[in-house]
């Protein structure tokens, strides 16, 4: 942030506060003691905790899948046996692509390193090679897309290795990670108007290991389709230091993966019905398919938990929102948002509802940090007036900023917002089989619930 | 934070960005400059995080232990192969307390349990058992020391068993620590007072495990001294279960742990001097012994390199520091904070120095989230002014508080600092087996770095 810029945001938080405090101090009161209760609850109990756990048992939940199913009809249940007011599936037609059962490359041509395997898994969406025996071709490592252009001559026949290290530099990881998603997702593309018959890609992550980081790569319809696969850290590295030794080495790979027709999903949905403003809706949510390595435990099952923990609490502690507050489990968010779409076409154009706003956790469960808002000025200004409240659970700023893939799809609402916890170690996980229930610490997640929880609480009873 | 200091603290945070605003442009360019060249050095070298594993492959460093001598030695070698410009070792005489070989607790009276082996271990500073094949007692469990009092004429010839869990409740994790830890360090004297043989406590931590937290204890000289050691949670929970069975059942417990005389050791300093006022010293320090479990990763190695770093990356980006920057490893913060007062004394009696301002990291290396700081409200003022800067690494907040244990010491300073990471993790590796190199995370931990080395820049640039 400049000075100028956080000059200004003191200025208009210490005009929150006054706003703050001229609010009666018997609501002030009650806030106070219920965001305590509600931490208390949260952090004493860890009942969410136990909820992940089960829900990282069922396994990974790719839309489509098997598990995606069985995940579904378990979360429905939940919501069921917790005693929420409604529940519901709302359906959705998503994408359905399957990895397959072969996958690899390996150096088959080659005076130094034949036989040398690579650790690699396709990208979600990716083509598989199709032609029997696989793919086998010489390899061509650029460093980023400059280098691609101008060796683009270069390129014709060959298979594209994209090696950008992952830039540790940026505070945020997030950041480092959107530089270097680019190659994972329009790599092949690029690739392709060069001739290239396939792509590999250094995975997007901030750790030094050797298993794959995987996620959505994109096709354009006008350029040849080719396959396109995550290479492990270490062998990405290895494979740099080979050609070094010796250009001109090829590589076979395998790749059995394949889209099949679009299928029947469903996002899940409960909720909690307000007192006062029953068709007054605040949304928390995350989203429920995951990639299908590891078993999505960052994301997004955190997530979804600490919406569905968020609408258990209100029951848990008998509260009783103004608002209804409502839990979504958005399916298919890594590959398609049709659950975040349909949704908000559904509740943009409700007769009946009104959406206040919705919350989203997509960002891991780490350590809450803050929130971003995506709101006009006066709710951005609302929202800030919490902030003493909302520090008690760690949430020391909320700025304007994107909100989350799938709540951003209702505009209706006055405010789309994104939960923003510690990101160091996020990029470590993602897409991976990293990320697993044990990735998960509890008193970081059981805090970041705490911090949704208060923030839709306050939304429910002050409104926007 | 309550309502109305929040409002008062932002008004005042208002006022000093206005007082920030009002240096000049150029040196608010170059600090900004310089703390993106800072973070981007840690986050992308990772050298303090290298170094710190070498470090780490030393082993613990418990006072007067062989291990910390190679440890001392290894750092006065590391300093001056940095090129700091002066490197010594400050001698202090320090207590000499060692485990020994023999440490058990077995169930030898009982109709179900007998035979079943605790994992126990003695905390630092108690006595052996002495008496040969030791002590065998009966086990009396207290939840608090409440419960103590009230049952005191039970308690004779027994063993004590303190029985409290960890409070999962409190948002910061060193609450939770300092709510349980007056079982470790008074527990053997209030139990003795009643007439007890030994006590046995559950280790105090958040993590739900089995091994053994240790740490310091206290006898009071006037009331007989016990053995006192830690159990693990896990079997705490079977020894409070196993009581509610069969009350009344014995443990032989055996230690072997013995007091040496004092012996001689050495806070290790290095410093690079001040380019306008070398004698106004800016201290950045931890602490450089450790427990005898694990390898004192967190607690304090990362300290130490924390401050190791910061100076090496003045070194390396070729800043001058106008005045200044000390790296002080303070021996025996553990066991007598003998380094620490050492220090102090020699400080605050100088002739020729003027201490401006200590930072200590004793609090893990975790992702940065403030500084508490130790000092008159107009040094507060101005420290706070910087956070436009300090956010850079994640610092949120500057908050009137103590600093750390050895830089409290050296009262003449005008400040005296505490880095303040985020807690959740930090009590699950607390002196234990668990705090190894690899529960340090290198993106967390080299921010760490950077927000320390951005303030100690900042002081010596701008004084205090």
């Amino acid at each position: 942030m400049s000075i100028n810029k956080i000059f200004f945001y003191i200025l208009f938080l210490s005009s929150l506060a006054t706003n703050l405090l001229s609010q009666s101090n018997k609501n002030l009161q009650q806030y106070n003691s219920i965001a305590d209760t509600i931490i208390k609850t949260a952090m004493g109990e860890w009942k969410g905790y136990k909820i992940l756990d089960e829900l990282c048992k069922i396994g990974p939940r790719l839309s489509g899948s098997e598990n995606s199913y069985k995940a579904i009809y378990w979360a429905e249940k939940k919501m069921k046996e917790l005693g929420f007011d409604s529940v519901w599936l709302q359906p959705v037609m998503v994408p359905h692509w399957v990895r397959g059962n072969e996958e690899s490359a390996v150096i088959n041509s080659s005076k130094f390193f034949k036989g040398r395997k690579l650790n690699i898994s396709a990208y979600g969406g990716s083509i598989g090679t199709e032609i029997k025996n696989g793919i086998s071709a010489e390899i061509i490592e650029v460093k980023s897309y400059k280098e691609l252009h101008e060796r683009k001559d270069e390129v014709k026949g060959k298979i594209v290795f994209y090696n950008e290290p992952f830039d540790q530099t940026l505070t945020n990881a997030f950041a480092g990670y959107g530089k270097n998603v680019v190659y994972r997702s329009g790599g092949a593309i690029e690739a392709a108007k060069y001739g290239a018959v396939a792509v590999l890609v250094r995975s997007v992550t901030s750790k030094n290991d050797n298993i794959t980081h995987v996620g959505m790569m994109r096709y354009n319809d006008s350029i040849p389709k080719i396959p396109s696969a995550a290479v492990g850290i270490q062998d990405a590295i290895f494979l740099s230091d080979a050609l070094k030794k010796e250009s001109g080495l090829k590589i076979n790979l395998k790749l059995s993966c394949k889209t099949f027709p679009d299928t029947l999903s469903y996002n899940v949905i409960g909720e909690i019905r307000g007192t006062e403003f029953p068709n007054e809706i605040v949304v928390v949510g995350g989203h429920f398919d995951s990639w299908d390595k590891g078993v999505g435990a960052h994301d997004d099952a955190t997530g979804c938990i600490h919406a569905l923990e968020t609408v258990d609490l209100f029951k848990r502690l008998n509260i009783k929102p103004k608002r209804t507050i409502r839990c979504v489990f958005f399916i298919n968010e890594e590959n398609g948002v049709r659950g975040g779409i349909e949704y908000g076409k559904w509740a943009d154009s409700s007769a009946t509802e009104k959406h206040v706003a919705l919350i989203e956790s997509d960002a891991g469960g780490f350590t809450p940090r803050g929130f971003t808002a995506d709101c006009d000025s006066s709710v951005l200004k609302k929202i800030n007036s919490w902030l003493p409240i909302l520090n008690k659970a760690s949430i020391y700023f909320v700025n304007a900023g994107g909100s989350g893939v799938d709540v951003s799809r209702t505009r209706s609402a006055k405010a789309r917002l994104g939960f923003i916890p510690d990101s160091q170690r996020y990029m470590d996980v993602h897409h991976s089989d990293n990320d697993v229930f044990e990735a998960v610490h509890p008193r970081e997640f059981e805090l970041g619930t705490a911090a949704i929880a208060i923030l839709a609480y306050l939304i429910s009873e002050e409104g926007l």
